[in-house]
């Protein structure tokens, strides 16, 4: 038996979500039926998180069990070839230990958010960013950012059916940078509450626009309130970049 | 009546090209259709230069007359809402003097080139960069750039069917630098042969993987032969960027 790494990209758009749903294609079941295709096993396949419908990925990973013996670029271009209908590529494969998990080993997730920040729609950016008309004030939403750095309830910022057994999580890196019309929030962290980084963005946002004030983040951080956190930004511009284990 | 600029984004996978053509949708038809749906007036568009089937635009620019006086920000916002099945965005609308006209006035033409240098293919790329597995050098394709540079007669990087009068074209950037994953080569000239930045990148690709060397570009250049030339590459990476008045 072979545990094998994988680090995938996908556009989300395509797909209900990385998990395996009953209600349409998931990237998990598309990873599942192309590993049976290759090599005629029937594998389960475990993500580093979920991704929700509409969100990407850069650099999700993922593990399996294999027991048929298959280099590092027939597992590559294999699984890719019998992707290749579907918006999911494999960039990498990657023989490791029978210890490393995608999801319990990981030591730190990354993702971004890309928001394009203009009046008109977007042509070739459509489900790939969320496009907002109103001016953001991005070094505002950098400041604000800051409240949100390191171990806090983030209850205000969870999804109601986010399923992690404490809402107490450790935020290593929240940036909000601007190049031209696009801002980018970057966030980085062990682990994520369901919906946090949307959440959050949300919230910035309105920050950005000058509704809220600072300290309303920091009000709304310590009431522990979902009803006191800002609106969920739309999947469409968060990307999974990384994973470090 | 009033003289219009307007410069437009559009994804150009789901168009036949620029140019109106009895064989499917063009950008140039969708915005003459916009404006008589916005102004119940048949305008002619004029596009600073025409792109091919699958050539994207980040800032083609256009002009139209109208006759009925409009704010900038109600043609800008109206032509969107009737762009709004079709992958165009206009992001700007200006009213400029009667002696301004898109293609005669233009001083440059800003085009870049995004070539994803990685085996596996691209999942949320997949139309809008050339994927190519074998490794470029990017440094060596810069330096064989500097060879095409300034004025020339571009022959060997011209398609067969282009109407301009001379070959005789010249080059004022063209640069190729490297971030990770993707090569971009910038181009830019006051205006371009009808193939010629994709004629150039397919040459420049082949001394990228290492099958040309510098002088064989000289060569080729010197020879103005296409059949010198490097191949075409597909239109999927070319971006009209901007247009300099």
């Amino acid at each position: 038996m072979t545990r094998w790494k994988l680090i995938v990209e996908y556009d989300g758009r395509n797909f209900v979500g990385w998990q395996r749903q009953d209600n349409g294609p998931s990237i998990q079941q598309a990873l599942e039926e192309a590993v049976e295709k290759l090599a005629h096993e029937t594998v389960r396949v475990h993500g580093s998180g979920r991704t929700d419908a509409g969100v990407h990925a850069l650099g999700q990973v993922a593990h399996f069990d294999l027991g048929k013996r298959l280099t590092e670029r027939a597992i590559r271009d294999g699984l890719n070839y019998h992707l290749h209908r579907v918006a999911i590529s494999v960039l990498h494969a990657e023989e490791v230990s029978e210890d490393f998990h995608a999801r319990t080993s990981a030591k730190e997730r990354g993702y971004v958010y890309r928001i394009i920040n203009r009046r008109a729609p977007l042509a070739l950016d459509d489900g790939r960013a969320w496009q907002i008309g109103r001016h953001l004030d991005a070094e505002a939403m950098h400041e604000a950012a800051k409240v949100l750095l390191g171990r806090h309830d983030f209850t205000t910022f969870r999804a109601s059916m986010c399923q992690a057994k404490s809402p107490v999580k450790t935020l290593d890196v929240l940036t909000v940078t601007r190049s031209a019309d696009e801002i980018r929030i970057t966030a980085r962290a062990r682990s994520f509450l369901h919906h946090q980084i949307r959440n959050i963005t949300g919230t910035l946002t309105q920050v950005g626009e000058g509704r809220w004030s600072i300290d309303r983040v920091r009000e709304a951080l310590a009431a522990r309130d979902r009803s006191q956190g800002g609106p969920t930004a739309p999947p469409d511009g968060l990307y999974f970049t990384d994973v470090v284990y």
